[in-house]
């Protein structure tokens, strides 16, 4: 059986768990991949305490990987943007292979990275980036290949799926925010998390790989969850949705959506049914419909899970000596359609609309009339004489799909009446149909 | 762009289904595989009125299809198993590449239809035989390589969870089965899906692709689903579990199980809320912990999607001429492991138990005693003045997992009782933990 020799850079959470994973599960994973895969060198800015490296070499200046002659496959887990790049590219250079965790690498410098690596005929593989553990990239890139995908929403960042989880017992954002941050669900600044930037990033390369289109997270819009109010979440639940921070890439004929934001779904949905820190990512293709991939997006052998299954599949290129390669993005690069991505006005979505109006004869008929003058048809309507206070009293509307220009428009003319109070609170909706 | 030749044999609903998907999206399917994947020859019994072929050969003798010498890819989709293996083991011969959707052909005939195609060096692929459109085998078989796997549930047949969704609502089993049969969910000869055959299949291959052990198909246990009440289905919601017709496969030690049988799943696990017609599959890795696939199991174009998943991985092989193989099994021939499957006395579960008591006192310190002496542990007890009947009484009992010999010999010492009449319904549980 032939050695496959592998160089870690990166000795973290990811960069520890794909050590010990590697090394306790190394028979079983031989006997997949038909070769044996040899972690050879291990660099790091810190070594660690808590790993018995076995003898193997170990450094804190991590070019040493990428510039190792016997390094088949470099294994790049120290994340962040400039370095990472350098060092990618620079192995991309040496003609090795590269397996990335690395999101935020591959959505702003995936174009690059893959154009050099198709040049030097190397992979660059990143299931590890998007959904930690869940082989998304795999079932969209391979699995789905026969489908032209039409949209895919996705729980993908942990921490904000657990904080709107724990405010449907009707807590505070802010609160559960600390009690996420005392458990290590959230970081210290939390701003990568709960503002949907970490989302964007995995959707971002979600939406290239099922449309096949170049990466373009720059143009992503992202809207966090930290206005969102035990208030709305409860009403939500009353007209039969929950509300979950989605990504959502929706393929149009003028362009792609890119968008994460707070978003009601059909309780009845199963991805409502998605609980705390865990992923889960839905994606409609043409011919087999709706499928779902659920699992743990984050923690250290889960995610080391994915960085191994793309060791694996490296590793069966070079003990093959094979020019067999799945396109990075899932399309041949010259296949790639330069598809721009939509601005927000043009989306399509339901609304879920919070209108705080002046308790008073005729205002619901105003409400409705704004509404309507903007081919705004609505699909429930709540509105309750208990919560009357100060001589105000919150109405909430579901509104049927329509373009996003429109109900801008609308809120604009509604908050403008004289008998509203306030910003209206709008929330996007999706059915899933 | 190279083109690969494909020849379908059989044109019924999966059949039509990947001839159409094939043609609509045959552009952006060769964007993916970086080649042309062109259908040169169809061969049916019948063909059929509704499927423009545009002028592709049509025979009705299947065999033309393995013996064109011009075709690269034989799609076996006639179903059944003896015409089936001869077919594959014929285009094996003519060093031929074979997809195909046929479960029971792999799940019976696999062991040696892979090992022929391992000799001739070409891929048997059979993405489409378990969970029709989910991509639950390329997860398996790649996307968790680096977990030893522990254990795999799912919901593999959507005929029997269409009808224990329905069952939910108070409605008998044969009342839904009538349904699902007028809906076309159903055959008119139930068994297949009923009695969890068609599960074994597909459990059989998920096992040995997890595990890394042959299929043994001959030894499943299948237990189906006509005997479940809507009494049992309501007082496993009270108990805060629902009834799902599952597969289940754990590997131990001694040997794997394997079996296909009723189980209560704790309402609050994900699994717990797939309904309907579709299906799910649960995997537990060690490193990754539990990921589930949810999608579509059946009908045309879902099934279509995972036969062109499979037709796209070979073309790549045909195409770039490669050697690079993903083993059959997701291990190589050499490290299957031959591990036994053990009887169902070895297994380990929780059980349901409902037991007739007669209603006089004493007789709950008895059922207690009996369960104790065999060493089984009871998670919780229910039992209702308001359900007793010509003075009898019905006691429900949920236990933590025990080994099913213990559960068995206390049933007949149950059943023995004075105090008790008639059998005792024992439906397993699990916990997913």
């Amino acid at each position: 059986m032939k050695d496959v020799s592998v160089g870690i850079c990166g000795l973290g959470t990811v960069g520890g768990g794909t050590f010990n994973v590697l090394t306790r599960n190394a028979a079983l994973i031989a006997g997949r991949a038909g070769c044996n895969i040899r972690i050879t060198r291990v660099a790091s800015r810190r070594n660690r305490d808590d790993i018995d490296l076995g003898g193997v070499a170990f450094s804190t200046e991590i070019f040493d990987v990428v510039n190792d002659p016997a390094v088949d496959v470099v294994v790049e887990l120290i994340g962040g943007y400039d370095t990472a790049r350098e060092l990618v590219l620079t192995a991309i250079a040496n003609g090795k292979h590269v397996v990335t965790a690395n999101k935020a690498l591959i959505a702003v410098h995936g174009n690059e990275i893959f154009a050099a690596a198709e040049k030097a005929g190397v992979v660059v593989a990143y299931e590890a980036g998007v959904a930690g553990g869940i082989p998304v990239m795999k079932a969209i890139r391979e699995g789905l290949a026969g489908n032209r995908i039409d949209w895919i929403a996705g729980i993908i960042n942990g921490t904000g799926n657990y904080i709107l989880t724990e405010m449907r017992a009707g807590r505070a954002f802010a609160d559960v925010l600390k009690e996420a941050q005392d458990l290590g669900y959230a970081e210290a600044d939390p701003t990568f998390d709960v503002e949907g930037i970490d989302a964007a990033h995995k959707l971002t390369i979600l939406a290239s790989a099922g449309f096949g289109v170049p990466l373009q997270f720059e143009k992503a819009f992202t809207e966090g969850i930290s206005s969102i109010t035990p208030y709305d979440i409860a009403h939500a639940e009353q007209l039969g949705y929950r509300i979950k921070h989605l990504g959502i890439a929706r393929r149009r004929d003028e362009g792609i959506e890119l968008r994460v934001h707070p978003t009601l779904v059909p309780q009845s949905h199963l991805i409502a049914q998605v609980d705390g820190v865990l992923n889960a990512v839905l994606v409609d293709g043409d011919a087999v419909g709706q499928t779902m991939y659920y699992g743990p997006g984050a923690g250290d052998e889960a995610t080391a899970s994915a960085v191994i299954a793309d060791i694996v599949d490296v590793a069966r290129i070079v003990a093959s000596g094979s020019s067999l390669r799945v396109p990075h993005l899932g399309f041949a690069p010259d296949a790639l359609e330069k598809l721009d991505v939509l601005s927000m006005e043009d989306i399509q979505s339901a609304y879920y609309l919070r209108i705080t109006a002046l308790d008073r004869p005729g205002v619901l008929a105003k409400i409705a009339s704004i509404l309507s003058e903007h081919g705004i048809n609505i699909e429930s309507i709540m509105q309750k004489e208990s919560e009357v206070q100060d001589g105000r009293i919150p109405v909430i509307i579901l509104t049927h799909t329509v373009q996003e220009r429109q109900v801008n428009r609308a809120i604009a003319e509604l908050e403008a009446l004289a008998d509203t109070d306030g910003p209206v609170v709008r929330i996007r909706a999706e059915n899933f149909n």
